[in-house]
């Protein structure tokens, strides 16, 4: 293990010590362009936001947030633009179908180049795979992926991971149920790869055999010495077990019947009877949107953490977008070196 | 009559006496949601909002509106937006094509407690009725319906009253004639239902035999021993009977044959030279957008009020959306206290 | 030469005789609702803005654009947008798809006069010829034309006349090439009438047969002595004699036969090759986007000036946007009479 990883599986306990270099100017493509530093740094925010709503509201005051969404998605879209307009900055952008052809027609890189020209930052949704990373070498400003090709977006897993800290106080040392469809789903993918950076995991992978984690994502896995996995096909078995049970939305098309399809949803629905047999303390994630892999009576249970995924979301946004165009937080450094004082 | 309707009705001369409770958190899914004293409130708001444009201008500072158009309505949702912008608050949202396939899948519960986490307020249009209902029990913040099936929107309603209070100074006391498609524009069945909360009108109910008001309307009227209708089928017989004209759109296809349309369509055009006929005080009404109901050279009479609508459409929404929020206008209450000692 | 246009030529030492009627409350359909002196002042104004960002963005607070695209232009509606945001204001809007069937019905002074309840400014796209016009008589507020018909706007030609300011500090006494569809380029077109009004200027007309400049254009530059032109068919004969070199879209569909238009292109193409022919101090434009005519390996050469182009167009509105709804930019009066005194 890596001194960086050590350092970081400390946290949360000596933030000073995590303190991460400058975001200021940097693309995030992937979570790979962000040290596990970072990472941290970018938690302990989005709790100081969160915690100083009309404190921070003025610190983007004039700046202006471009989000070029190529195909429509709703969900982050307004997430990203919440986030910046709360943060006292301005929002230009398109989406899907507001797009003109000429612009349809123009490359990604042209694009960039003109719309640096207007805005501060700019989260981008695109359709192709690596039309993020092109887009980040042609703009002057930074470039947030908000999703390209297979939906991977790294602000999805930031609000994974800020739900874990809210709900635990850490992102090491839990046991992660991953359930469903675990062979396509990304979001998951994205949040084992970037939790083995931390170290300290424990993954059940609860999945039906067509559907069962990808060999790359468990070497990954297998890689880090203090992460480990065991994969099972039954919720009920494990869910007593864990500490998180992250949902994924099983789609219909990736089954090869209706009569598998119909079994399969059964076991990989959660609903307040197999929680009955989950820890009070259990954390229930899901992406959203849902379709009905999560009871709506799961809803009122204090168990259910998805729509404060929600929230969370949006505050790892606000400590991103504040971040990479170097806006400090008022009052954000000196809290924290009070904390390391005392 | 209850002591409230009497209350009401000798508005605005006593303001104090009709202060209403607080709007603070609510939804308001038709006008039954608000009283006739908060209603009262409103039109005394948005008078207050007019004459003190730039004192109110930071009321919300902070606060975030979302327009959540399910279907397309650009002047509601320009007008709720602007409402929002100048009272110093921001606004995110979507409307029509703009919509992801994820959000068109996703329950609308699940979009309102996902969007209650980026928001203070929501506006939302839905084609379907009964959702803006659903949308106010799922949300933790207050909605506002701006149109869902028949296109019914309370605050339509809204800026049709404010029209007659900034016309008359009263919206009691009134002759008021409603000329065209009065069997299908929910619109008028909608002002004169919250008209006759308030009662002592008199209603002039002028369309063809094929789009007579319905019976459940004529049933509220007659519910009110205030109130009173009569029904006639040529404007120009009673135009000069009249102290408000509110036109409405008469859609062709509503007609049987080509024939009865031009006939009809005729007897309910409004022009110069019907108008010679009213009163020079009378107001001209409509809900815009028109086709060809009122002549364009009406538009400049003093006696046209439907662009002036637009306005206090515009006004109400501002009182409706810092009301329901629950941020004060600056001066608005020292302002009311001085008046009633005056 | 009038007085006037002999003070416009000698700008840019002494701006203060140049110094322009107010522009408040004028709409601008075509550049021709703008005098010469107002371009001037325009073009200072914008410099101001670039060097004093900070000083300016609160010029216009509590201000509302709204941007009505009835065809989609990203582009230009981002430009118009962000460049009232970084000026403090709000923008309202829409663009192609997100227009309601019911706005769409409407008359297109009637969207104006119900806008203009809402806002202080409006920039609009629409695919009718005139329909800027229209606008512009039936609000009650200034309309910017952001195209129409044929896809003219002035702010274009504002933009290129901002190019050549900042790139040789005067629009005047300058060769400039125009190179591509000069039959079909309107900007080519709106960018020539304007320079004729300021005179001293050399055209280097340069396209192949099919495409040559119009007649009523080659008229404009004759009326005016101090200007003259020729006409060419190959790029790199001329470019070595051009201070600017201003590009256009090839059209394929322009092209009678694929032979023709390939033959065609690949003489119009500016590359690194032609460009190692041009002075080094020759500044290359284009309106964006672009297809081909220009390839990629220029953008790092010093002389490409056409994604500067796209800053002077945010600058030229803002100035133009502050001056039309009548918000002086705050330390722009004082410096230009410092700089008079000097």
């Amino acid at each position: 293990m890596s001194v960086e990883r050590f350092a970081d599986h400390i946290f949360p306990s000596s933030p000073a010590t995590s303190r991460s270099e400058d975001l200021k100017g940097t693309s995030v493509v992937t979570l790979d362009d962000i040290s596990t530093a970072q990472i941290t740094e970018l938690l302990h925010k989005a709790r100081y936001i969160d915690t100083h709503r009309a404190r921070v509201a003025h610190t983007c005051d004039g700046r202006v947030l471009a989000t070029l969404f190529y195909e429509p998605s709703t969900r982050t879209r307004l997430s990203f633009e919440t986030a910046m307009l709360r943060l006292g900055g301005q929002v230009i952008g398109f989406a899907g179908a507001q797009l003109s052809s000429a612009s349809k027609g123009e490359s990604i890189s042209d694009t960039l180049k003109t719309v640096s020209n207007y805005v501060d930052v700019v989260a981008m949704r695109h359709p192709k795979e690596g039309a993020a990373l092109v887009a980040s070498r042609a703009a002057s400003v930074p470039v947030i992926n908000a999703g390209d090709g297979g939906h991977m977006h790294p602000t999805q897993t930031l609000a994974d991971l800020a739900t874990l800290q809210s709900r635990f106080d850490r992102i090491t040392d839990l046991t992660i149920g991953l359930c469903g469809d675990l062979t396509f789903g990304r979001t998951v993918h994205s949040l084992i790869e970037t939790l083995c950076r931390f170290g300290h995991v424990r993954f059940v992978l609860i999945s039906p055999d067509e559907l069962t984690m990808p060999q790359y994502v468990l070497d990954r896995i297998d890689a880090n010495p203090t992460c480990s996995y065991t994969e099972v096909s039954d919720l009920v078995d494990v869910i007593g077990d864990l500490d998180v049970l992250y949902m994924t939305r099983v789609q219909k098309e990736r089954f090869f019947n209706e009569d598998d399809y119909l079994r399969l949803r059964d076991t990989y629905i959660l609903d307040e009877a197999k929680l009955k047999l989950a820890k009070p303390s259990m954390a229930v994630l899901h992406p959203l949107p849902r379709v009905n892999e999560i009871a709506v009576d799961v809803d009122s249970d204090p168990r259910a953490a998805y729509f404060e995924q929600v929230k969370n979301g949006m505050l790892m946004r606000m400590a991103l977008e504040s971040s990479v165009v170097g806006d400090a937080l008022p009052g954000y450094e000196s809290q924290v070196k009070k904390e390391v004082r005392v």
